[in-house]
């Protein structure tokens, strides 16, 4: 599984972001794709997820990097479930360096052409769960 | 999201597996599904999966019953991500009752007639990040 394609349309997609080109980063996208854009926050659509990533951008003050560790892909169905290890560098309002990581869940459809867009873009991964169980809490 | 149907079918395909009913279980998934049966081993297609729940129906016994805990769907282009807290119960060969929770990921595809049927049975969840990861350092 180490040469899935969709290995390489997520680190192209990586690029785009930190190159902040939202245009490029929308073609790795399904016209009705999903965006968690944090826990129980939903993007749908290539305009809203497109925004999100602009906002997300002016959040991080422009300095946001992501890369991928480890990533497992496992393809069924013409669908690819990716799971990986999605590593954030970013500079923070004081100007010190922070990095997160977080354990993603990225889905993916292949289309008529062959090519593999992304249907859900979920960062959080299976941590939703305890997210949205510590939201009903407050 | 509280009513999306891939819960149905999710919760549908427990009790068939709980009634060891194999070839009603394989109705939720498509010709083309993989199962990760464990981290590092997959069973593509129908008749592999199926002889997969059979081995596992043997493996705990005949006494293993699957329930959700918190269940969450995430639908985009006809795919649905369910991220879901599956709970294990079973009878040790002491005969001592015993439980298992996972944080699974299940992706599903909406057929032609509406119907969702299973693509990436995967209940492990991101958890396989860290499991292949110390298969390799073994």
């Amino acid at each position: 599984m180490s040469s899935h394609p969709v290995k390489q349309v997520i680190e192209a997609a990586d690029r785009a972001i930190g190159a902040e080109d939202f245009d490029s980063l929308m073609d790795f996208y399904a016209d009705d794709a999903i965006l968690v854009v944090m826990p129980g926050v939903l993007a749908r659509g290539k305009a809203e997820i497109r925004s999100a990533f602009v906002r997300i951008a002016e959040y991080f003050g422009h300095s946001i990097v992501v890369k991928q560790g480890e990533m497992i892909v496992i393809e069924g169905g013409d669908t690819a479930l990716a799971i990986c290890e999605t590593l954030l560098d970013f500079v923070e309002k004081n100007g010190s360096m922070a990095s997160a990581a977080r354990r993603a869940t990225y889905v993916f459809r292949k289309g008529a052409a062959g090519e593999w867009l992304c249907v859900i873009d979920n960062s959080y991964g299976t941590e939703l769960l305890r997210a949205e169980r510590g939201a009903d809490a407050v």
